[in-house]
């Protein structure tokens, strides 16, 4: 063999070029879409299915790229949150709970409905409906700051229901993990999950908070940082680590790590510091998606139609839930808030990957829930952008 | 199986907790070592070796970890490129030239040396005397910019020899493996990889400083970028995995793009743009030297000595080389380059590792190259500081 430092590289000359190629197509994606006046993130996830195993092949999905597209959308909820008071979400509570319980709900009754219809078994069909639930806020959330509508009521809405989303996600894995098991539904652990995540949100909501507005100068005294801003990235790995840990999506830990962080905001320009990060690592994320769709599957008819009849579920259902949660705020804003709880992005693809992994779903049902995922997340933000600009809302500062 | 999204995340979850653990750990180490006026990577390697699995354990080094790990040096060149001028590598050129020659000759010739003292086979002393010739150039720029003394003669100097020396290591390789390869060495074909080699450093260099120098503009054109980082971002990491891709060190991509891109410096502020990316990344760098390392191989007295003889070596070739090529330097300036020179960092580990993966070494002179890249890397940041602040060059600027 060669006394080679070549091949010592070769790995890491390959994993560069990946993430060379990834970054490149996925600006010049956004490049197009800003010229076409679209959403940009459209363009990158256009870019990743391009360059990926759908069409030219150049780029393998691999862990490194998945890590890379997880914080992507770590730091685009991070930056989220620093955009976000903790009294906003009070504010959108209870209609928050609503939305975020009927857009659960309903997608996953409407999941498990269409498995039996399809003759799968109790655990294929309860996979469907996990499917189904799965909502993507990170799509969302880009295209909200894209439209400069963060601030608004119907956003924050959206913010709340997705924390919401998110535990209701876990018990019902809980759930359906029991059954999967066999071994009946364990009531007592899976008040202890809940409670811990709970608990967690609520403890680091309101504590975390409180600490900093007391003493924001705890971002500023360690002396390995002339700025907040490692401070705040190390809160935001944390907190985001610790969530996943507990079970729930990394980004409600780097959510609630920004809307911490945004405490201090007035001793320093936080947002400025972080802005390279949230520049350089949320391409991966929506050029990953498009990286893990596969084509191939769509060869006949039946699939194509079975992929249509899912969508069109997936999308009736969850705006149904989430549109009549939001009633309250009035037609024109439930609108809004259904539309944006409608992407399944990363989430549905991890759910399709989990189910395929575990034979627990084929690979036709692993590329339709995968299809799925990717429609529903193309095409709300242009209608997103839509309704935000034609929404005469006072304090919307329009793009 | 449970129908479960936390089974998805859990690798996720484990990466992210690694990175949190590695990056809080690194900034800690950073900070003590601050607070006690040491080098501040030192203490970071320090931090890497305590998590790592020599001591704690938290942390295995990865494949994600190590592709973190080489953004941070990438990134580190990237800055030292900025603060680069063409011209004045040009004025350091033959210093550096015979720097770079005799600072990899004489290791190598040791390297050889040793191993034929040793008795052991030709492979395997090739393989000693590659491993002697690694310089980090990483190690040293990071003392450089944390110093001030980046714009030094000196510090240009040892810049443009670590690029000699990646040519002329690259150059070795394929000479040893033409040995190994029992087939002879075939000029031809080294020829081919040395011009390719050469004639990408000085196209680059020449051609893309021309290029950004008359049409900065190509920096800020694009729409999906409101500042010139992410173009600067994507050239680098374009450069970087040609450069790997072509057998030269990633970082010598990284440099040259920051050269190229300081051409347009006047135009914005690159460097502030990059700062938080230059924040996030090196930390992994410096951590992911002391997580590779082991303590275990060295339980006994002989390791123990060979260990010492092995660094005591690659320190004595490494300083006797480059000092002589600086000689004409002076011998305080000398003493710098030379110094300056010393450090394995990384590129000895990742030597050692390939010579442990193709069984070309055996694991106790894998822990021993390990050992000796560490040391060098541990011992220099003081020294260098202490040369540098006790040297009355005009255009110094003490940190």
């Amino acid at each position: 063999m060669p006394v080679s430092v070549i091949a010592a590289s070769a790995g890491v000359a390959d994993v560069l070029t990946d993430l060379f190629i990834v970054l490149l197509a996925a600006k010049l994606g956004d490049e197009l879409f800003r010229r076409l006046r679209q959403p940009t993130l459209v363009g990158e996830i256009l870019a990743g299915l391009l360059v990926g195993p759908a069409v030219f092949g150049l780029v393998e999905p691999s862990e490194v790229l998945e890590v890379f597209a997880e914080l992507g959308v770590v730091f685009l909820l991070f930056w989220v949150g620093l955009e976000t008071k903790l009294s906003d979400l009070r504010e959108v509570g209870p209609t928050a709970a609503s939305v975020g319980v009927l857009g659960v709900v309903i997608p996953f009754a409407g999941g498990i409905a269409l498995g039996a219809a399809l003759g799968e078994s109790t655990g294929t069909s309860l996979f469907i409906g996990a499917a189904l639930v799965a909502t993507s806020v990170g799509i969302t959330s880009a295209v909200l700051i894209d439209l400069g509508v963060l601030e608004r009521r119907t956003s924050r809405t959206i913010l709340g229901a997705a924390i919401v989303d998110d535990i209701l996600a876990l018990l019902l894995v809980a759930v359906a993990a029991g059954v999967a098991a066999e071994g009946g539904v364990d009531v007592g652990s899976i008040a202890v999950t809940a409670a811990i995540a709970v608990g967690f949100i609520v403890f680091v909501a309101l504590g975390g908070t409180q600490l900093l507005a007391a003493r924001p100068a705890l971002l500023h005294t360690p002396r390995f940082s002339e700025s907040p801003l490692l401070p705040a990235v190390i809160i935001c790995l944390g907190l985001a680590a610790f969530a996943s840990q507990i079970g729930l999506a990394a980004i409600i830990g780097a959510f609630l790590a920004g809307m911490i962080v945004a405490e201090t905001r007035d001793q320093s320009p936080i947002e400025a510091e972080i802005e390279p990060l949230y520049a350089f690592f949320p391409p991966f994320f929506f050029a990953f998606i498009g990286l893990e769709m596969s084509l191939a599957a769509f060869g006949d008819i039946d699939t194509l139609l079975l992929l249509a009849g899912v969508t069109l579920l997936a999308i009736a259902t969850k705006f149904a839930g989430a549109y009549l949660g939001a009633l309250r705020m009035g037609r024109r804003d439930a609108t809004f808030v259904g539309v944006g709880m409608v992407p399944r992005g990363e989430v549905g693809i991890i759910v399709a990957g989990i189910g395929n992994a575990t034979g627990t779903i084929d690979a036709e049902l692993f590329a339709i829930i995968v299809g799925m995922s990717v429609i529903t997340t193309l095409i709300v933000p242009p209608i997103l952008r839509r309704l935000a600009t034609s929404e005469p809302e006072p304090q919307a500062e329009p793009a």
